[in-house]
């Protein structure tokens, strides 16, 4: 019995039909299909066995009288998550799912599954995180990852479709650097041939050096950060969406990112319904312009409602929690930063405040911080002037520095955390469950 | 006359017009231009100015007995490569290439050029390289490389357009991993927190295991390779097309890159005519399929010229210039390798070679490789032994060898290098222009 089922190469077999591709208007016809046991019933003289592929499941049945002995043997050996193809004919069933089951005439098990997966397929809520991680490839099988990652799919898809129809350029700038963009400490090192670089964390003063040439620019690419932290909105590599556009400030950016973001939702609820009802989840109809909130308004609130909080502290989620104003639960920005906890490249705002506050904003929903960012310093002596009062060693942005002798124009830009906007769009609450192999201070595989 | 000129904020002027869209309709009409000053001519009592932005140049004119003092004198003392905005009148000018010039009612510079560069900027041949990229920003800022990047970006859309209409969803894995994928030799070692870790050299298992759960996924990403030659065809960053699919073998997904990048042409002839204009070239009408050549074919016909290269060598740019085929100066297939010079993922072929070949192509234009793919081994107890043989130590590779106990579907894919591929269409003989700020074994900055 046990050798009834054999790996096979695939040969000249191909599928003639996707899952979702057949219906009635097909029975009777032969069709070959390919994918993997999703889930299997055995009643003894009857099998039930679902085949999952890229766009959905079909029902296969085979009774005992109507299949050869072998290929039923076969079928009755074959275990969830084997990978198969199918030639059989279809046939109408009103209790399938599709209206239709495929009776088997031959089976090709191209690879057995020799183990039972560690979390059930079918549930939305799994086991612990860890465990799904250890063996991502097969926890993506499961419905909830296929819907978050359809989504993600949709949201790069619609920004560059945003972006491209606002004049923008993609690019691609390096990721090994020789100076660190920020001065910070959370860089990953490198052994660059003979030298030490590092990986980049932003593509920052690229993308300002490239409106340059070409203005409006944007970049989907990775980034590295060696946080520390163990929270579950963090990862050390991530993807940012980032734009930078010269002859603007930040609340043209500000305002180009409230309508990225309206085509980015418009086009997942156009594209993803059947990801969303997975989900179980609407998303909400979001109004132009956000809520903008000036931190310094923000920090008096905050100060009045009892919080232990000055002026020139960061924001902690955890403070932000103290706000009573409920229209913080969806998109909004907080704007005018205090200059001396942003970077140096970001412009300082000269009226009213004389340099106090900058030209820069968040885009949080609820707790999150989704996007960061503002008008930048565009001329040499401000830059430098920036460099020193944070100590930074300017001679190490020698190679950034000498472009500004060549006409920098006035620009401004911002990153968007794409795995903290697919949390804000999907509800998930760990950002690990956003990104395909994610990466932690504790996880460096698979 | 020193303070005629100073540098301000852009504050509330925006551009009105690019100076693609100013043009005879416009006469008399009140316009604001923003870019930088591509050149210069003072006759003494006229001045010409061509401002260039993101879509072209356009024509600035001032008569001394037109203008206020102070403007003329601000106009004398401006530099090329300054950022400035220019509010002025449109008023036809046969002369000018676009029919219509601007009279200057009132300038501001934003950023004030301090230097000239080192390097012509109208012309198409320039300097060493080395001194082009050390100022790479303004660099790009030349003519030719704005059509080689506006060809590039046409390119990343195309790519992504064909395979999302073939069903592929794009994916992101990480860069950095605890595994070298290849067992080769060319890595970037990373200090990963307390542990040492690998820049990717290709997304290649990450790739594979994907198929598992999304049957058809690609991604566009860096990939980082320790090269320790110096040649005009590798660059240690580079951007590459991955894809992998699944229920198919060598010979389909050699067929869609073909089909891919008749695509990619197609569209580059439609998109970026002005482009290949100034590139003076003429994409060349390429016939699908494209020829395949095996790889004792060619060995034969080296050996049959009195080359002397043995079965089992590498076909080197060197030796490929000696086959006297004229048909490989185009676009090309080279297929079924060596299994010995193919990394342990690469299927062997099973008949009639008895696994001595495998399953593999090489994409070629010309000597130059442009991509590279194969069936890979879907079998746990084939990929050991693939493992062993090439003297891999098969633990550290025990995150990947697990999957395969879960059902991983045949499948194949391929990997083009995006800058091999722009040279190949922009005709650019050093890889390192198509490649905003190239890295390689003596280049890390800017």
């Amino acid at each position: 019995m046990s050798d009834l089922l054999h790996e096979e190469e695939i040969g000249q077999w191909r599928r003639t039909h996707y899952s979702s591709e057949i219906n009635s208007s097909l029975e009777d016809r032969e069709v070959i299909i390919m994918g993997w046991v999703s889930s299997k019933r055995d009643h003894g003289n009857i099998q039930f066995i679902i085949i999952r592929d890229r766009y959905g499941d079909i029902q296969v049945m085979a009774k005992k009288s109507e299949c050869s002995k072998r290929l039923f043997g076969q079928l009755q050996q074959i275990k969830e998550h084997t990978s198969l193809a199918i030639r059989g004919t279809v046939r109408p069933q009103e209790k399938a799912p599709s209206g239709v089951e495929i009776i088997p005439l031959e089976l090709k098990a191209f690879s057995i599954a020799r183990k039972a997966a560690p979390f059930m397929m079918q549930s939305k809520t799994s086991i612990g995180i860890d465990t799904r991680l250890d063996l991502r490839a097969i926890d993506l099988r499961r419905n909830i990852l296929q819907s978050i990652f359809h989504i993600r799919y949709t949201v790069l898809n619609a920004s560059r479709e945003f972006l491209a129809r606002q004049g923008f350029i993609e690019v691609n700038t390096p990721k090994m650097i020789a100076t660190a963009t920020e001065g910070g400490a959370a860089l990953f090192p490198i052994f660059y041939y003979d030298r030490e670089a590092f990986l980049a964390q932003s593509p920052q003063l690229y993308k300002e050096q490239l409106t340059m040439a070409f203005e409006s620019v944007f970049e989907i690419g990775p980034i590295f950060r060696a946080e520390p932290s163990r929270t579950n909105r963090h990862l050390s590599e991530a993807i940012s969406i980032d734009i930078e556009k010269a002859f603007v400030d930040y609340n043209d950016v500000m305002s180009l990112l409230e309508r990225m973001i309206l085509h980015v939702l418009d086009s997942v609820k156009e594209k993803n319904k059947n990801d969303l009802a997975y989900l179980e989840f609407q998303l909400p109809n979001i109004e132009l312009p956000f809520a903008r909130y000036s931190y310094s308004d923000l920090i008096e609130q905050l100060q009045g409602g009892g919080e232990r909080i000055r002026w020139g502290d960061d924001l902690s989620p955890q403070a932000m929690k103290n706000l009573p104003d409920d229209r913080m639960n969806g998109f909004y920005f907080i704007t005018d930063w205090p200059t001396s906890i942003k970077p140096f490249y970001v412009k300082p705002k000269f009226v009213p405040e004389s340099g106090r506050v900058s030209e820069s904003f968040d885009l949080m929903y609820g707790p999150l911080e989704i996007s960061s960012g503002s008008t930048r310093v565009n001329r040499k002596d401000e830059l430098l002037e920036r460099m020193k009062k944070q100590g930074l060693n300017t001679q190490a942005f020698d190679y950034h520095l000498k472009v500004f002798d060549y006409g920098v124009p006035p620009h401004a830009g911002f990153g968007v955390g794409l795995e903290r906007l697919i949390m804000a769009i999907t509800k998930i609450d760990n950002i690990r469950d956003a990104s395909l192999y994610p990466r932690d201070i504790d996880r460096l595989s698979p």
